[in-house]
This record gives structure tokens, sequence and C-alpha cells, in this order.
């Protein structure tokens, strides 16, 4: 089921999708181009919104946690770019190793990973699950449905290499790692100086990565994609500041805050009158290091900030594994349109390699409104593409299911590349 | 719809799928250490042959012309590995060049080369048709349904350099040509000393290429590939002869070539008794250098050769274009024994470079028993593979689909290879 538009798109990104629909040709050179210069990271997603005046993405994770939302008809197609992704890290590839997040008891997130096991061994690759978890002493097995279970092993390292225990005096010692866990608990030091490779690279996770780099870099590439497509980038952009020096607790730069969200809230306005809009602009704060799903705060007025209470405070002040909010990304908030069954549904779009391979719909439910977003995976049901986004039909209109998915998955690539800049640098 | 396979599975080739079914990761390891020696050709299709004691490929096309009869619902993987394989050529490519057969108003072709531009669109590279055929003087449409139709138009050439004429007075000139043409008719002036990449290379033409030694080089691969299997290498690969010096009209060579025939069906025969195999023996004599379907006689014992007569002589003599045939592949005979609906299925396996993009069976209709086989594409229905060849499943029997299917995959892949080494040589 492909979600409806609820609102017509505006004139502007009609013919922005239009543009990107018979510029394919163009599009596609431009990113092979582009490829040329930057290595794509070896997975990531996008999470993108669609306002109907706006398409932009709004997050990208490099480490997913959805392979197992994506649709199974293509898995063809993630089991072919895995087989290319793996050949770039270590051609003669015969095992690898996943990293996946620590204490996590999620159903979600270990279907995630089961599922990401699954394609390494559709490809023809040995794969193991060792965590960093220093609690987990000895292997465990989670059964994830009535059929499956994962085995997660404890890791050991020794002469720069990690390795699992096999059952007999031999060691499972593969040329590559691939971390599914973003570090949010720090680099350990089990991870430090590695004579395997590693992807993505441990650069990628929290403790060095800032949303606001990944933005800044986005600048970068929307502004030469709007060259050629000669677009007004906003519409592919959301607008942010960055801002630095915060303790939400001690109520610390509430007022820098609150003067941050006045300027950008003055420019959102701005592009609203200029395109005609009616909506209310709001901005979303998010720690500038960390996970979706905590540390996000929805505002509409600078003023909010100043009477937050001490709940939404502590909420602000901390991110997964207790890690401080100081800095914050203060971004542009871009209304969801796209409704299925009038749950609010949100793309996202999955990437290995280079190359789109699905993606699905966080579909919320009704009966999330009146419940935090907290627990990410317990509110909102995955809906997967129902076509690749690879097959743009130029015979047929631009909101055209093919045609919307492969525009997605353009814009979702423009995310990627940013991220390619950002582990480069 | 798979094909039921009439007999069971011989022992043998159980244990040769079961083997292959549960050592996909060693098998696909083994691989990708051979790709990273050898170059695989930019497509090539694998006609198989599965007579449930013996699983061999009988024909390695390197200009493969049935991408229409494949399975729609993997276009995406498809899309995926001709950019891939078009990355390497031309890493900035943005336009390509498709040189299909002379002369041809077969419609099944013609929508093989329909189904060709497509995937390159899909890629996003702008495609046009170049005809190398003399007699085409300007542009001509072909209808190839109600809805598509097909442009060929003449190809130019100027400071080494392929160009087809716009409407204006600019130049359409690819860096990269896509040759679906088997050049049977020899190569023409036109395509020699080019500044521009042509894939397959033209010395993967039949004035070059010959049969014998595709299979010369197969026997090498399969030698190293029974080593770790450590199956019989037979089971894989079909006995051959090669012989030289025939003029089948004057019938000169007819001796030599039934003494050949006697030594391969005792060969043969041999086998059959070692393997306790109670169907009768034969072989099929094909032209070295030319294409399928013509210069093709199936032989059960050597008196047949002394007696042809003038319209077998005739058959024989010539393949495509009016190339003489005095060399021949003299192959051993392997059974069919898959059926759809009572009629005899032979499976085709498609590749993109060094990855299997899907494939079909050719089901050969009752009416064709009383017809020759001269126009093929006339006498089959093609049904496309059900499941992708990517993806075993070892908690499922060997003749499960999804496993027949990878078995094939990994056969054709075989037979890909030795065409890499045939290339490279």
């Amino acid at each position: 089921m492909t979600p409806i538009i609820k609102t017509d798109l505006s004139d502007e990104l009609y013919n922005l999708e239009n543009y990107i629909i018979h510029h394919s040709c163009d599009i596609e050179h431009w990113f092979r181009t582009q490829w040329l210069e930057y290595s794509a990271p070896f997975y990531a997603s996008v999470d993108l919104r669609n306002s109907g005046f706006k398409l932009t993405p709004v997050d990208t994770n490099l480490f997913p946690g959805g392979f197992n939302n994506l649709n199974p008809d293509f898995a063809p197609l993630t089991i072919q770019a895995v087989s290319i992704a793996i050949e770039k890290v270590c051609p003669e590839v015969r095992q690898v190793l996943i990293i996946p997040e620590n204490h996590t008891r999620n159903m979600f997130y270990l279907k995630n990973i089961f599922e990401l096991t699954e394609i390494f061994k559709n490809a023809g690759i040995e794969v193991r699950i060792g965590s960093i978890d220093p609690d987990l002493k000895k292997e465990e097995i989670i059964q994830i449905d009535e059929k499956n279970s994962i085995k997660l092993e404890p890791i050991y390292k020794k002469n720069y290499r990690l390795f699992l225990k096999n059952n007999d005096s031999s060691t499972f010692s593969p040329c590559a790692i691939i971390l599914n866990n973003d570090l949010s608990a720090g680099i350990p030091e089990k991870l430090k100086d590695l004579d395997q490779h590693i992807v993505p690279p441990l650069s990628a996770g929290w403790p060095t990565r800032r949303k606001s780099s990944h933005f800044n870099y986005y600048n970068e590439i929307v502004d030469e994609f709007a060259k050629f497509t000669k677009i007004d980038p906003w519409l592919i952009n959301p607008y942010y500041e960055k801002l630095g020096g915060l303790n939400f607790l001690e109520r610390e730069g509430e007022i820098q805050l609150a003067e941050h969200i006045e300027k950008l809230l003055v420019k959102i306005k701005k592009k609203y009158s200029q395109y005609n809009i009616a909506h209310e602009p709001y901005v979303v704060i998010k720690a500038d290091a960390g996970t979706y799903g905590m540390g996000v705060m929805t505002i509409k007025s600078s003023e909010e900030v100043i009477n937050l209470n001490r709940k939404m405070r502590k909420k602000m002040s901390v991110v997964k594994e207790g890690l401080q909010v100081t800095e914050v990304l203060i971004q542009e908030g871009v209304h969801t349109e796209e409704t299925i069954n009038n749950s609010v549904a949100e793309p996202v779009v999955y990437m290995i390699d280079h190359f789109v391979v699905g993606g699905f719909y966080r579909v919320h439910t009704n009966k999330e409104k009146d419940e935090n977003l907290n627990s990410p995976g317990m509110h909102f049901v995955p809906v997967s593409f129902e076509t690749s986004c690879l097959m743009p039909d130029q015979g047929r209109p631009c909101d055209d299911k093919a045609n919307r998915f492969y525009a997605y998955g353009v814009i979702a690539r423009l995310a990627l590349l940013a991220a390619a800049k950002e582990l480069q640098n």
C-alpha cells in the first residue's frame, strides 16, 4: 500500500519532481561522477519528509536498524549490493562479523540483525554476531520468531584482531567487521587499533559524528545539485542552526537557544510567504550527537524554550547511553503530508554502497499520539515500499508510485553523498 | 511455473546439488577469488541441460538475445548489475550505443533489444541503437508491440569514433558501445581501430571465437572446482572432441568425423555403465564457430554421419551469414529431463558482469517437434524463472525451487568464468 499525499504538490515541488523524473540520465550521470570522488558509506538509511511543498532528508543513519522492514521481493537487490559493497572492503571476503547494539532486547532491532545476517549468508558469506557488551560473558541464543533465532557471542581480541571462539580450539577471525552499533557509549578499547577492516569506520559513531556537520555537507551537495536542476535549494534542504554551550537541566544557554529559534522561524516564515504556504512553521531541536528518538523536541515559538518544564528539560538533557546533550541542531520542521489510513507516514530509504535497495514507510498509528516517542520501534507500523526506487517511468505522472519512489531515492542519495563527504573528511 | 524433473536425481547429482547448496559460502568465496583474476564478460547467457544424472552448460552466448524473457520482478537486479558493469567500462558514462544484429525482423530479437535499451535507460543512461547493416541508409522505426517501438539508426565513423547524427548538427558519440551482434558476417571496417570502449570485445565474435576453445577453458575451471567439491568433473562437464578439415557438401572428412564420434560414444557409454545409466548416449555436432540453431546435428551412432542425405549435409555446411563450416565441436549430448506440461524445458541463465540476474526456460512446444530448428525464437515459449538464482535455502531439499535455481546459477557462472578466461587470452 502506498500512502496518499493529502495536499496537492506545490508547483515548485511538482516542477522539481518532474525535473528529476525527466532528467534521470543527467542526474545518474552526476551521481556517477560524484561516486568517483567520494566513497559511499557501507550502508545507510535516510529519513525523508514530503510536505507537498518540500521534500527533504531529516536524518541520515549510518547504522541502519530496519533491514527487516524492507520488501522481501527486493531481497536479491540487497544481496547483490552487499556483494559489491563487501568486495570493495575485502575482495576475497569469506567471513564477516556483525557488531550489534549493546543491551538491547528490542525485538524489532534483533530482527533487523537477523535480516542483516541473512543478506550476508545469501551473498555466500559466513557471518556471526559478536557483541561488545561487556556484560555478555558467554554466547546467548535469542529466539526472534517461531522459526528463527540469533546467536550473540562475546568478542575477543588478540594481536590487533577481533575474533570469536569456535567449539574446538580454532577461532573465527574475519577480514571485515560490520558495525551496527552507533557507539553512543563511546569507542570501546577493543575496537581501537585493529588490523581488520571495520565498516562504517569508527568515526561514523556518535562520539565524533555531528548532525550539523552532516547538514553542512548536505548544503554543499544541494548547492551543486541545484546548479543543474535550477531549483531553489530550500525545496530539498531544511534550514538549520547549530548551538553549543547548553545545559538543559541548569537552564544554561536558554536565551541563546530562543534567539536562534526566533532567527530560524523568521527565515522559514519568509520562505513560506514567498511560496504562499499557509502552514504554521516550526523547528525541531535535536541533540547534535546521538540517536533520533531521544533528545528531540518540536517548537513553534521561541518563548516555548524559556518555559520548558523540568520533565522536558530532563528529556532533552541526555540521549542514549546517558550521553550529555550540550550541542543541538535546530532544524526547520518539515510537515509530513503522506498518510496511510489517516495515519502519518514517513518514508525511509535504504542504501548499500551507492545503491538504493528499497525502503519503507514508518506509519505512526493513532495510538502513538498519546504516547511518548522514547522507544522507537514500538510506535510505528512499517510498510515496505511497493516498488524499487530504481525505475522512473517518464510516461507517467510524477506522483505515480514508481516515480515518487525514484525521486525519494534521488533525494536520499544526496544525503548519502553528504555522509560520504562527512566520512572522508 | 517451474518445470518438474521427470526422473529422480541420481545419487551423484543429488550429492553435487546438495554440496552446492550447503557450501554456498565456500563456492561464493572461490568465485570471488576467481573474479579478482579474470574480468567477467559484460554480459552472457548460458544454456544448461539437467538430465537428472548430469547438469552441464551446453552453450555460452556472449551476445545474449533474450532479455525480454527475464522475469520483470527482477528488473531492478538487472538495472543495478548494468550500472556496475558499465561503470567498469567507463566510470563517467552518460550515453551508450547498442549495435544489434543486422537484417533481422525477428520480433523476439527486437523485443530483446528494446528490453536492453530499457535496462540502460532505467540505469540513467541515454541509449540509442546504431546499426552496422550497410543497407540501413536512414533511421527506421519498428513497432514491437502496441505501445513500444525501437529506432534503428545508421552508424557513422570519424576520427576513430562511431557516432549517430542528431537532428541539429551535433552528434551522439558515446564512450561505450554495447555489441549485441555476434559478427558472424565478419568484423566490419567501421568497428576496427576505435577510440571508444566496445563490450564485449570484437574477439568475442564468431570470426575469432571457437566453441572448442570455450570448452577447453571450461575444462580447466571444472577441474579446479571439482578439487574442492570432490565431485567427478564429468557430472558438470560434457565430453567433447574438436575436428577440422571438414567439407560436408563434398563429404570431406566424413570418415574422421565418424571415428571421432565413435571414440566419444565409447567414452560416454563407459561413464553410463559406471553410473548405471540406461539412456542411449548421443552426441551433438555443432559448428565450432557460429550461432546455435544452425549447423547443429544430433547423432546416435557413428554410421549416421556416413550416410547423411544431401539436405542434412547442406544444413551442416553453413551457419548464419553463409559462414562455411569446416570445424566442428562434437559434444556429448545431455538429455533434458525437465518438463512443463509435458514439453521439454531447458534453462537459460542470464548474467551481467559476474552477477546472475535471472533466466528463463525455453519450453519446446509439441508443435516444434515436427519442424526444423532453423529459426530460433519461433519454436519455444519462454517461461521466466520464478525466483532469483541468488538465494539458496539450506533448510529445504536441494531440488526446491530456490535451491535448484541457485545450483543453475553456480554452473552457469563456471561457464562464465570459462568465457572470461577465453576473452582474456
